[in-house]
């Protein structure tokens, strides 16, 4: 018999924006556009591994970038100086974009010749799990310093990805995350979920990462 | 000129719980119970310094831990060795607790003799600075992966926090991390705040965080 007691607050109400999103995905898929939905913890490492990821292939493709914050600019800042187009979204104290709030970026964005955009999304393990923004494959980034067990806490996050990437294993020395137990985890509430392990600092393991993107870029531009 | 746009969009509609939060922070105080409300990411070491933070004073006082997650209870079942009262709470969801959910949690606990009362609130940066959880004091905890430059992108969480614990500090050396400038940043937005630097593994800060809050929970019962 467990020590402490569960209780199960009362569910919240979430928008309804599947149909949007839907719009929003056909959309960009006539105009042969690849849409990346970047998600993570704040401080996971998405604007690091960005960064690098569009210098390693911008001049095979073009790509725009938009940046959702609560406040600043400093991660549209730092996009802006690889050269490609981005804009900076704010969200009015919201945890997330839906799938209108990212029609809104991509039009405002200007970029219907792109071949791949990418949204990074709030810093949050949460609610943008939960609104479809319309993109083509979700990716999350989980950093080594957050441990192994978010899979466990966070597991819709987890759910609704298609790609995990695990940054930060130049770190691995100095934290307590098994790599194993983190993987298992994962697979055991999603089997299908790509996963790459990478420091965006060292350059490890973004080879493999790279190349699935880029992949995943022609596809879409093939159909 | 800047070479990016900035687009605002339309504000979020919250909940408005400020009447709730102000009876439960009435009631509370009227029991002399000191109710902590601690945020921060995930992965921040939210639950790690508590269990350092309990074990240190749960002799001098009476504790009660209400852990709030979506999912899993590993936090609560962590927290339940240190031999004090806990209780898990699933929040169906929502990035955050507002009072009421506070209030159902506070009675599920059954802690009316309690000194001292914490929420491990969701780990969020976002959602929980947002509602007033009726707590007497807000604590956030920024990790040092997590970087410098959080203060900028999530100021209403640092704006509304009494208490500040800067954490992982023994991971200072691997990471990019400036405490002056995080500093800084922090005291722009929020003067007052009390900002401690620990980590929880090698024990360093700690003293100074735990004096600090058991001179609040005296402070309470005194009053």
């Amino acid at each position: 018999m467990k020590e402490f007691q569960i209780i199960e607050l009362k569910e919240g109400v979430f928008e309804r924006n599947n149909i949007e999103a839907h719009h929003l995905r056909m959309r960009l898929h006539e105009e042969k556009t690849f849409f990346l939905n970047l998600m993570g913890s704040p401080g996971a490492g998405k604007t690091t591994l960005l960064i690098k990821t569009i210098d390693t292939i911008k001049d095979e493709m073009k790509i725009a970038v938009m940046e959702a914050d609560i406040d600043s600019d400093i991660d549209a800042a730092a996009i802006s100086k690889t050269g490609v187009g981005v804009i900076q979204l704010h969200t009015g104290g919201m945890c997330h974009l839906d799938a209108e709030m990212t029609r809104q970026g991509i039009d405002g964005l200007g970029a219907e010749d792109a071949d791949l955009i990418i949204l990074e999304n709030v810093g949050n393990l949460v609610c943008p799990a939960e609104f479809d923004t319309g993109a083509t494959l979700n990716a999350m980034i989980l950093s080594v310093p957050e441990g192994d067990d978010k899979p466990l806490k966070y597991p819709l996050m987890f759910r609704i990805s298609d790609v995990l990437i695990i940054s930060k294993i130049d770190a691995l020395s100095v934290f307590d995350f098994d790599m194993d137990v983190c993987t298992h985890r994962v697979r055991d509430i999603n089997p299908h979920i790509e996963i790459f392990s990478v420091s965006a600092k060292t350059g490890e393991g973004m080879d493999a990462w790279i190349d699935w993107l880029r992949n995943e870029v022609r596809s879409q531009r093939r159909e």
